[in-house]
């Protein structure tokens, strides 16, 4: 059989270079979009609408069974109701609900893969992930969100843990220099991711804002979920699997 | 004293959120057009005019005095005299000549920073490229060509390389993840890059056009110059030191 590729995608300005209409598009922000829609779908809400702006999130604000929530620069909103900690969505609150969500680098990076199979992938729903993508017979490309278009750290690593799990299953190959510094980085990371991104930029963004919490839980997670959301019609809800 | 700051810069297309008027651009292009220059200046060369495209170059063809040179996906281009192999200019006949080259990524990196202070460099000239920039007063960007605009490993572990040196240095410092992701990418490649590349995309295209050897030198080059090539009105000339 004819293995499949995977590549990876460093930055959201590389995107257009990695545009495949068959492959499935990971998309990672693992600091902190992704692990908080992963967060949100685990405790139970039903759907969220991705917006690229602060206007769009509040046209929706006040609406009843709505969440309005997001961060700028990794601060939550005044007007908002919840910012970006994975935190604010463990609760039973949020089942069933509608959150709009806008982020400085998820949300965009969804958009701008919405023509595309978009799946939304953090460490909380990596084995799940990776179980899918050995299942589906299509190409992968992770698409790292990264910061405002720069390339960052950990959205790289997690894009090696997953690439490393799915080259083992021996339906893949890659001739992606992109995966395989991934897979290096990976590496060196070694199991104490929080440690080794002690000097990384966006780490430090949310030191300063005392988002320690946050960066804790996002690379480590305390629980696991089953929930793959899938980009359709404008809107993540949950791929039934 | 405020410290200077060093980025680094994966791809051409992300070079636009790099630019900066003051800071000094170290273009590399290891495998091989950074490696050929380097060479070119050792062996005498008077100065290297870079141009985009074959039917530029082909304008010089025949003209006295001039050498026209390059390739196109790695490979040799019929009507010109030399391609991109270093072996080529490690020759008397070249001294006091007019380079005009031409090549998939280094050249196009030259003209994207074409209105910065660019130097070119490789490990044929990393020591000099060093104590240069130390001397200097400001910032570096180092900018991986890379290759059609992806990211590749042998640039950015270059980069690692030179920016290790330049941070022990304690001038300088950074907030930048692709300098911290070249710095492990270089320390997990250890002295032998050259199987640490093994599996990378562009060793392998090298490796099927049977340029091996060429590699083997860009690498572990047997000399070392003490030349640091400008840019400067259209041309790469050596720099007075």
């Amino acid at each position: 059989m004819e293995k499949r590729n995977i590549s990876v995608c460093f930055s959201s300005e590389l995107f257009h270079k990695y545009e495949e209409k068959d492959s499935i598009i990971v998309i990672v922000d693992v600091l902190r979009a992704t692990s908080v829609i992963n967060t949100a779908f685990h405790f139970g809400i039903k759907e969220i609408i991705p917006v690229l702006t602060l206007e769009e999130a509040l046209q929706y604000k006040g609406r009843k069974g709505y969440i309005i929530a997001g961060e700028r620069n990794a601060k939550p909103i005044k007007e908002f109701d919840y910012g970006n900690s994975p935190f604010q969505y463990m609760d039973e609150k949020i089942k069933d609900k509608t959150l709009v969500l806008t982020t400085t680098n998820g949300t965009r990076a969804i958009h701008l893969a919405s023509g595309y199979n978009v799946i939304i992938a953090s460490f909380i729903n990596i084995d799940i992930v990776k179980n899918y993508l050995e299942n589906t017979n299509k190409d992968v490309v992770i698409f790292c969100a990264g910061w405002k278009g720069y390339f960052n750290l950990e959205d790289s690593i997690y894009a090696g843990r997953l690439a490393e799990r799915l080259l083992k299953s021996n339906q893949f190959s890659s001739i992606c220099d992109s995966l395989l510094a991934s897979i290096s980085l990976s590496d060196s990371a070694g199991n104490d991711l929080f440690s080794f991104l002690n000097n990384s930029s966006h780490r430090n963004r949310l030191k300063h804002l005392n988002m320690e919490q946050d960066t804790r839980f996002c690379l480590n997670p305390t629980f696991k979920s089953d929930v793959i959301p899938i980009f359709s019609n404008n809107k993540l809800i949950r791929l039934d699997i």
